[in-house]
């Protein structure tokens, strides 16, 4: 990541109002001018005290002492796109508690099923109550609903101004921000007082500056049953191979974490490192006749070479579809091994909609519920056109344009794939001589 | 089922030993003329009185105070076959202690990967021992692996007499347990003195005279989480159908009890009730029209009807293949809704793997060390062509050749079918009038 | 138990009303002359036969053709009574969504924390719909509260009566059903038509012609891990002693269920089985020579001969108290093996509140909602003073009065209690020469 | 803390071997001179720039290119200290995979019951290998067992000679550590060539420079179902209490982290923060008045100036014995209600035997085989008198002297203990008006 690029924080504009959790005792107010280093090096450091440039680094999160908004007055809407994540009814519920306990505010209004539920003939949305929140955090999915796609940003403005929205939260992935930034963008140009805070959603864990997306630990603990029970078919049958598909478009984070954590897998397909089909096929000759089983983790996104982009076309974003790799493996090991004379009995699991739609576990509950607090905090003192970023154990704001053209991956010479490298032992690269 | 028929077991011949646990305190010695009435009803024992017939029932199981093997010399094996299920550890496991504590067996032998493992190049069988089983339970699967298909009867045989086995244990479905019903045949055949002793697995729960299979409570667990994710992705998008395919070839019982279990669904498909593509769709728009989502779960045997039986074939054992209900329900309802031009987001769970690849719950740890105990106890006593039954909360004895002809199924008519259509309000036939 | 006496039923008055659920297809309408025999042995019958007797059964729940009460005018009361259990709140939301959608009823109250709550200053009862009770199963405990105690028997008459109650609903353990058995007594005295059902609860498992408790297979699921931790701590530590104490003041059903599923218990203490304390500490003197670490599981009703009866004086409801059992080993093996000069590292574990407390597992859940489908039934067809039974497999009616003078105890001749000692290899008595 | 010392890591000698696992590919070998920053902040930056001292940091762990020990001759010795907490195996099995597999060692002991294990009459220690760890990460506790006390430094160092162990791999708290520390001083006294590296183990996460010690997520998430628990008695009694003591003797985070998982405590107590008993039983007066039931969770070092240290005497390792709040509070509240003639029905829960003894979960397990990895590399290169710590995400060098005058505590000022006075509601000060 680039980490010369500013990080400063755009506002709406003056603070007049005081934080009414200045009565509530200890309030701890974070001062505005302390930055969070984004490297903690001290060759970093070095080099920058050597070239004489101040060391960049992220704002904190948290309450300020003088705030934007008029608490009791303010209007809040909170909106969650894309695909399930768990957590989400934990931010939800965070939002609510924060805003009506601690702020006092009574407005907040649930978007129903992502951006679409600003556009025409959308549902009407939910009055958001902590009565209505209090247990949802107990159950997995979000009580909004969620969508894909968007009206035209002009049309999601209209929506805001129109019920006199003041604050919106979106939760959502990288395409949910990039909207979010052209609201932003768009209630600047029309002079409006409405800020837009967003809280990163990507199970996939592939944000840039959120060193851990939430949900992405309760994720990965439902993911490693799927590659515990592969290890448990695997054995269950002469010459068993058991493969799980994870998610993961473009960033390997679950199927390399879920693969440690579960401890017994063979071998483990990233995006990040790509592969030939012949390759992994003659690996796992070599493994079946040493072992007799085998244990294959596949993020949804590796081996993507192994597809004709031409063929499959885009996607509803308009991006380019992937190949489906799991399946993919999974017909091309039966037809190489049945060819072969010395058929593998293989068995295929995509956990994909159970790992997705599990609540938040204890550690997650905690993380969404400071994400949210964070959240809520930036929005009253009037800052817009950020997301809240995690960093060294931090909650961080980060402006949504410094996500363009960055982006966070598996570092195949990093220390989680090296690990994974060590647990597995599978070569650096498939198809080398061992 | 029909209760007319006898369930006398067959015995390889004179019990000369004195049972070693008579040893052991206060030993509940099983009287082997006492029977447990198949039909408790008043109503069936009053005609049996009227018409002078003496009521059937099963032999318990249990310890006998004489038995037929000297169980200081006696040679044990252990073979699973077919798919896993959970607890087959747990029954090995089970097994094995109760023959080297209380019998004070020493040579058990575990066949590798189901009846293939007794063929010719197999690999060979391992030895067991308490320590190496002490923990077993606590993992899924087998640790013996297992198989489907069989060398020939003759063979088994052969290779039964060659390593001086004198007790099989076979841990399978109605197909092993046909094999064994062959195996025991063939024994008398030869005049060998080689006790068969049958522990039926089904995790379809569909083994007449075995009221609950092992592992099928677990298995139940499992599969309502899928249920409840079903319902999470169904609620979380526009127009969202969360659609779980659960095990159940013939048989409907996992799906309907788990969907009795997680109490969300809102439409259960099993085998005994047939139905037509059309009308399924016809309630899935009136429940997308008045709901907005819906929950279905199908056991992988329903709706056969909508397949041609030509084009599927027979499988690997030679019956005819099933046609993917699941997948076919996906794509045709995918398809469905997008030429209506009102597209459905269907999210598709198939969890068969997570499901039998899970360990043992307690309450069927439990159950698999009775049924391990009586097995063992049967074969002791030189008990042979049996396997073991549950029926009113007792083991009994059930002689293999009593399954014939019959089946177990969900009664469209019985408690548990009546219970899941008051908890889904589905109609008693799709497409009849509401 | 006492299979002479009769189980017939006491009713209301005659059934003028149809059942409304004939109208929904299928109804499985039960035959009110149909017996289940309690004892279905071969045996049993035989006797009754040649001594001319009709063998006695248990009248089936389930679903009347004809009923007592107006369904679209009863109003119908629940109450909760005594200790939490898993799957209280499985039982009332069974009853409500019963008495809701198949009898149309529309007027159910929850009375608040056991009869307590129909006495003076009572808090107000709660208003009982599907909305309400929808997610409640998720929960543990009971969403009406219990209590200990109860108001003079006419108090409670009089307040249904006020009330216009038609039918109660009591779920509680034989304490509870001894109150239900008053009230109908009073209701009857006073020419009222007030049915009362009850719901046997008991975590103990000890209610006689109840084969099986609701709540207790999760029970024993919790259990278990607190047995699996003793082990944990007792081998984490040289001459470790893990000891728990588990429910069952008369009855040992946790406490050997629960050691049968950890299956890594070396001594289970229950009440069936008296033992000294100076044979218990002999035992344990040798089991950690032997081995250096013991797990030992006790119900808190076992070792009641160690105590004074004339010390512990009576509980809340005037029954002798039960000696501190759990707190008594724990304080006597430490000081014994200090004395010896060979301390002993004791980790004392009593997870009764963490057992009580949780939610319904999937298969209690079933088991509660048939319990209140049947209870339901029962009500409506005008039986009174009666409780649900369980008896091979099927629902039953049990008038409450049958309960007096029966207990239900661990048989130490029976099969549970064998597979105990077998599983543990604890001696048949402590203290008798090995 | 205080970040003005240096944290320098002692070096046995020189590095005379190639690290063999440059070979494997594309080893990430660290740095021996990059540090990582302990304090992140441009304010500390500035100052130190300003006052012209080099900013303090951490070496960072990982592997060296050149190491001190031939990895094909060194002797490795495990030992683990004090009490449970889940993630033990796991670090065991961490630190046997990493030395055997990419160091090639093949001689590695681990030690019974703590340092106890190395004096007179202890019992054989035991040869660790891949084979025998593979899956004891499954199990929770140690397979070696552990013990509170160790025989004299000299007896130690002896010991270790004796048995020709080069490296000594120690788990444990900060005794262990200060025991560790004095091992490595008799070592360098004796011009020995022992490494000493350390695992700093805190369930109660209270060691300095360690961000997040091992097991404390995993301890959370079960100590919160110890805080649902008392919320499900607590609502089901009428003026119900649960009270829940969890572990922390001078730290709160587990106290103050599993409330705010469970999200339903109405009071927190911590070791930082003290309070009177009559303003926590003034406390409760008005909340039972108010709500009818409480939820109180306490830190079992909570409320200490409760007790009269006098009577209280001092513990086995001659520490100041602390009062145990957790029946003191039980005690107290139920008299107190009782005399005022409104009994409460408290409900305390005590799981700490649970909470340290459950298995490492997924996250938990991947730290621990971080945590191992980098003991390994530091061992292997010769780095001695050490630990391990946490900082910014990344696994760092710790000299044990560092932790000398050092401690961790909840700041009662900080984010974590103002999101539980946020979530719960408490006042800042029990007794202070409202």
């Amino acid at each position: 990541m680039n980490f010369r690029q500013s990080f400063e924080i755009d506002h709406l504009g003056p603070c007049r109002h005081d934080n009414p959790i200045a009565t509530e005792g200890n309030a701890h107010f974070i001062d505005e001018d302390e930055r969070l280093l984004c490297d903690p090096y001290l060759s970093g450091l070095e080099e920058a005290v050597e070239s004489g440039t101040r060391p960049v680094g992220f704002e904190l999160a948290g309450p300020r002492r003088r705030i934007h908004f008029d608490p009791t007055r303010v209007r809040a809407a909170i909106v969650t796109c894309g695909g399930l994540s768990p957590g989400l009814n934990s931010v939800i519920r965070g939002i609510v508690m924060q805003l009506w306990y601690h702020y006092g505010c009574r407005e907040i209004l649930g978007i129903r099923y992502g951006y679409n539920g600003l556009g025409p003939d959308a549902p009407p949305a939910v009055t958001l109550t902590p009565e209505r929140v209090s247990n949802i955090h107990l159950e997995g999915g979000t009580i909004l609903g969620s969508s894909r796609g968007t009206p035209p940003t002009a049309t999601l403005v209209d929506a805001l101004a129109g019920r006199d929205i003041d604050v919106l939260f979106t939760v959502g992935g990288d395409g949910t921000m990039r909207g979010a930034a052209a609201i932003q963008q768009e209630v600047r140009n029309r002079g409006l007082d409405i800020g837009v805070v967003g809280i990163p959603k990507t199970i996939d864990n592939d944000i840039p500056y959120v060193r851990r997306a939430f949900g992405f630990e309760t994720a990965v603990a439902i993911a490693m049953q799927s590659v515990r029970a592969a290890e448990v078919e695997a054995k269950g049958a002469p010459r068993g191979v058991g493969l799980v598909k994870l998610m993961g478009r473009h960033a390997g984070f679950i199927a390399a974490t879920a693969a440690l954590a579960a401890g017994n897998a063979n071998l483990v397909l990233i995006p990040e490192v790509p592969f030939e089909l012949d390759d992994l096929l003659g690996w796992l000759e070599a493994r079946l006749a040493r072992k007799d089983h085998a244990v294959i983790v596949a993020a949804e996104g590796a081996g993507q070479n192994c597809f004709d982009p031409e063929t499959l076309g885009r996607d509803a974003s308009g991006n380019q579809a992937l190949g489906d790799i799991g399946t993919l493996l999974r017909d091309r090991i039966k037809t190489h091994f049945t060819e072969l004379g010395q058929p593998a009995v293989l068995k295929y699991i995509d956990p994909s909609y159970l790992v997705r739609s599990t609540p938040a576990n204890p550690t997650d509950q905690i993380f969404c519920d400071r994400l949210a607090r964070a959240a809520v905090h930036a929005a009253m003192a009037g800052k817009t056109g950020m997301l809240i970023g995690y960093w060294h154990g931090r909650m961080t704001h980060v402006p949504m344009q410094a996500l363009e053209g960055q982006t966070r991956r598996v570092n195949p010479q990093g220390e989680l794939w090296y690990a994974v490298r060590e647990n597995t032992g599978q070569p650096e690269r498939l198809g080398a001589p061992a």
